[in-house]
């Protein structure tokens, strides 16, 4: 029995067998050279690994993967394993469980399930490997290898007291907002469902002054009250540092914020942390995409952290965007804290912070008259519908992008360098022809097979230059969709509840006034949600935009640059 | 059990089974339904096939192959099957056969092998399918399905008459041109070997007058006496004729010659027995390829007619080049016939040509002086390498071009298409959104979407615009070049003869004077053989710089179109 250190991609045809790291297989055939041997998975499935990529005994990692043995074809092996991140994170059968159960199954009303909110949501999301993975905390998330990842070291004990520091309500809050803990604890009470959103329907008074987040009325509906210059940073300069007599090595990213223009340093775990509160702050009322996957593995320690700093990158920028999270204290704490002492208070201070889960609609003042509540669950289920048609949408990109992928970096490049080397054998016969006059159509042959040799790798290197945009594009979209199913959720509990409002009073669990106040809390909610809504609308255009030109200009430059090679060789020939 | 009546290419992927015409089946499984049955191979394959490609019980074959089932894919089936032409004829196992034995390893000296001419030749051609198929007389090879031509029904009498009019010489001659017939022969009289090349070399007189042969010492050597104006000819017009009360059917092309203009008919049969005239007459001298093989069959008739007309095309052209074959009468008679009486006793009279065999070389009038044997050897060395070199450079192009060929119309244009549908789908995916200012972004991403389709199309119909005449020139090549062993065969057997002079003289088999004649007629020979191989070199420069013209402009083409495409589509997407 072996353990896999680092993914491989099988490449079709090869027997090869694909696996991922911290999966344990069997190893049936030690003996078969070339740097490869036969294992089997836990599916069953027999194939060869290349052997440096797992260990027989000692879990311990080196600190980068070496190269796989040749053979794996001319593809330089990092442009497949760069991309492993797109390959369905699941096994087969999880995504057919997955299908049948996912999160958005109940919201999704174009399906015809019994529609049983708290149950069938709860098991459901809890069954999504995707959702999990994407959506869910990473803490919470302990996927396979995550205790490789040798940058993100265990948490300082700062957190932890902090957990403890935060008042009650907080400490509720947090554990409300979190996706999976909440549905965890509506599995375990079904009696005592959706905590959440009368924490804020009843609740007493609303915040004042300057932590007010208004909703205005634009010409799309509602809309956030968007900053007069948008903020935005850059991640760059990722400097290995370590600690512990060099025992533990760790990555830290430079953000340079265009307010201050005075870089700061951050660890991946410092971003992790950032990502707990927004969650915790505005999870309710904002999808807060997760950070880059620490699944993400490259093979080599460089394109590692390149891949994970582009990634940051689109996690930073996505966040500057937004006009609430980007006035909130606790992200400017994280773009523009002095030294060390700012940063731990003010990491205390946001810890400390109540104003979390549900309780952020006690900070929204829509300006604009109540919604009643028929309108409110329209404008829900639309949403809920509209979320899961682009998240499928969304995937089938991805699926289709991978394989794309895989077939412009394998069999592809492999097919034309095959052609360009069977014209160039057939040159180097004419020329042993001993026939005179033969030089000029070997010389001409000769070189149209090194142009198909050419345009083999001109395939192999194409989709970094474009695929690749339009993959982490779609990717950022997907775990930007996963987000929603929870968002929407707080909002479908609350409206739950408003609808039980009369039952409430007749069993004098509410006052009549408390129902009114309800009413009008579940409008404010709404006028939140078709905010984020539009904002999440406008910023899709904006980025689908982008990218599709992007990749259609590159890929226009693919085909012209073959075209002109190809002409170029075509003028070598002459018929007498 | 059943038989197959139309080739049928497996696709990838799609647990389909590649059946030749003629194989038998047997049916696992008829209750697939959707066009298609399981069937085992006689290898013991197991594959779907389409249920209208084979017959139950009765061999009649219908007309025409209907269309085949839905599901190959979104290629049209006669893309694929209008090329099985290109697929390796031969099972995997017997190409592992026929490379190591081929008839090229005993007259290439590149390999080391225990060199032993007659037994190995013999054993070897005979094992190597290709060598059967493409060089060996059709009437001799009888491959499967070679009783479907409903196109050319058994010869009439004339033939078999002539056969026995022939008079011994020719007869006798006839067989020793037979590659098949004279291996046989060899093979069965290990003693009697090489009974071809004494006939010529001992025989009396030469032949006087109009039917020599000159050859001239040209810039590169050795050359055939060229015509003015070169012969020409266009096969075009197919007709379906019928007898015997329309129960026998049969194709007419009408081939006219740039000479008199006339347009004469003829029928594969009568194309079939020029092919056997020419090879008679002209085979120990000059490669006669051997006619479009029977076995290439169109999924539908017009198809089937239009590659045949397509290749007799090609074959004829490539007679008329050739100096010596386009001023022979009887290739003469075959394209200026006058009327039915003059074809049958031109006819009568080619079939009862004695100069046929080893006796053509009797014709042949070097205006140089004799070469000695060791040069004669060693140019014939030279032609059998080169000829062995280049024939295994076809069969590269061959196999990589057939590849290459199944993945532009297969499973490339599938994942365009895909590609192609899912922008489309995301694109109807956010016209749900509800939101305003949607439009131009779901515009341009459904024309995207559409691009792609496109692209898939143009994929799939590439090859037939390009690569379909870079496989028909090198599977051309294949033919003729099939045809070398035999004759250069011919060459060896009479230098061993030569060589044996000494021998035969003490053993008072022959005479010294006829030992000082052999020595000037293997040095004709010789200037036949060069001539030959001038001739061929030339037209190959000249094919190959057309072919790769041809195949390079199209491309060229086809990457600008695609270009130009995507700049349109990408035209359409704005960033605000």
């Amino acid at each position: 029995s072996a353990r896999v250190l680092y993914e491989f991609t099988a490449e079709a045809g090869n027997n090869e067998l694909s696996v991922k790291e911290g999966e344990t297989l069997t190893v049936t055939n030690k003996s078969i050279g070339g740097g490869w041997i036969e294992a089997q998975n836990f599916r069953g499935e027999v194939g060869l690994v290349p052997e440096d990529y797992i260990e027989f005994i000692t879990l311990q990692a080196p600190a980068a993967p070496p190269p796989p043995p040749q053979s794996v074809g001319n593809v330089a092996p990092q442009d497949l394993s760069f991309f492993d991140a797109y390959a369905p994170a699941s096994t087969p059968a999880q995504n057919q469980a997955s299908n049948g159960n996912d999160p958005w199954s109940t919201w999704n009303s174009n399906n015809n399930w019994p529609s049983n909110p708290e149950g069938t949501q709860t098991g459901k999301s809890a069954a999504d490997p995707w959702n999990s993975q994407m959506q869910a905390h990473p803490q919470a998330y302990q996927g396979p290898g995550a205790e490789d990842d040798e940058w993100d070291d265990e948490w300082d004990d700062t957190k932890s007291n902090a957990e403890s520091e935060a008042g009650e309500a907080g400490a509720m809050m947090r554990s409300g907002a979190h996706a999976t803990s909440m549905k965890i604890s509506l599995n375990k009470f079904p009696g005592f469902s959706k905590p959440g959103p009368e924490l804020f329907l009843l609740c007493k008074q609303l915040v004042k002054g300057k932590d007010k987040i208004p909703v205005y009325m634009g010409e799309v509906g509602p809309v956030w009250l968007y900053p007069e210059s948008q903020l935005d940073c850059v991640v760059a300069d990722p400097k290995k540092g370590s600690k512990m007599y060099g025992l533990k090595s760790y990555i830290e990213y430079q953000i340079t914020p265009n307010t201050t223009n005075r870089p700061v340093n951050h660890r991946y775990k410092h971003f992790d942390w950032l990502y707990e509160r927004l969650l915790d702050k505005f999870g309710s009322a904002i999808p807060i995409p997760s950070l880059p996957d620490k699944q993400v593995t490259g093979r080599f320690e460089e394109e590692f952290i390149k891949m994970r700093m582009e990634r940051l990158q689109g996690w930073m920028i996505r966040m500057c965007r937004h006009p609430v999270i980007s006035c909130s204290d606790v992200f400017q704490l994280f773009l523009t804290y002095k030294d060390e002492k700012d940063w731990k208070m003010g990491k205390r201070k946001a810890e400390k912070d109540e104003t979390v889960g549900v309780m952020i609609f006690t900070t929204i003042e829509p300006e604009a008259p109540d919604l009643d509540l028929l309108e409110v669950e329209q404008k829900c289920e639309q949403f809920s519908r509209f979320t899961k048609a682009m998240d499928d949408g969304v995937k089938e990109i991805l699926t289709v992008g991978h394989e794309h992928w895989k077939r412009c970096t394998g069999p592809l490049p492999k097919e034309y360098q095959r052609i360009g080397k069977a014209f160039q054998n057939l040159s180097s016969v004419f020329t042993s022809s001993g026939y005179q006059g033969e030089a000029t159509l070997t010389d001409a042959l000769t070189e149209a097979g090194k142009t198909y040799e050419e345009i083999a790798r001109m395939f192999a290197e194409q989709p970094k230059k474009d695929l690749h945009f339009l993959m982490e594009n779609n990717n950022e979209y997907k775990g930007l969709l996963g987000c929603f199913p929870d968002t929407i959720g707080v909002h479908k509990a609350a409206i739950e509840k408003v609808k039980e409002g009369d039952k409430l009073v007749a069993a004098s669990k509410i006052t009549s006034q408390e129902k009114g106040a309800m009413a009008k809390r579940v409008s404010t909610m709404s006028y939140a949600l078709q905010a984020e809504m539009n904002h999440f609308h406008s910023n899709r255009i904006y980025d689908y935009n982008r990218v599709m030109q992007l990749y259609l200009e590159e890929q226009v430059k693919f085909y012209e640059t073959i075209a002109a090679k190809l002409r170029q060789a075509h003028s070598q020939f002459t018929t007498m």
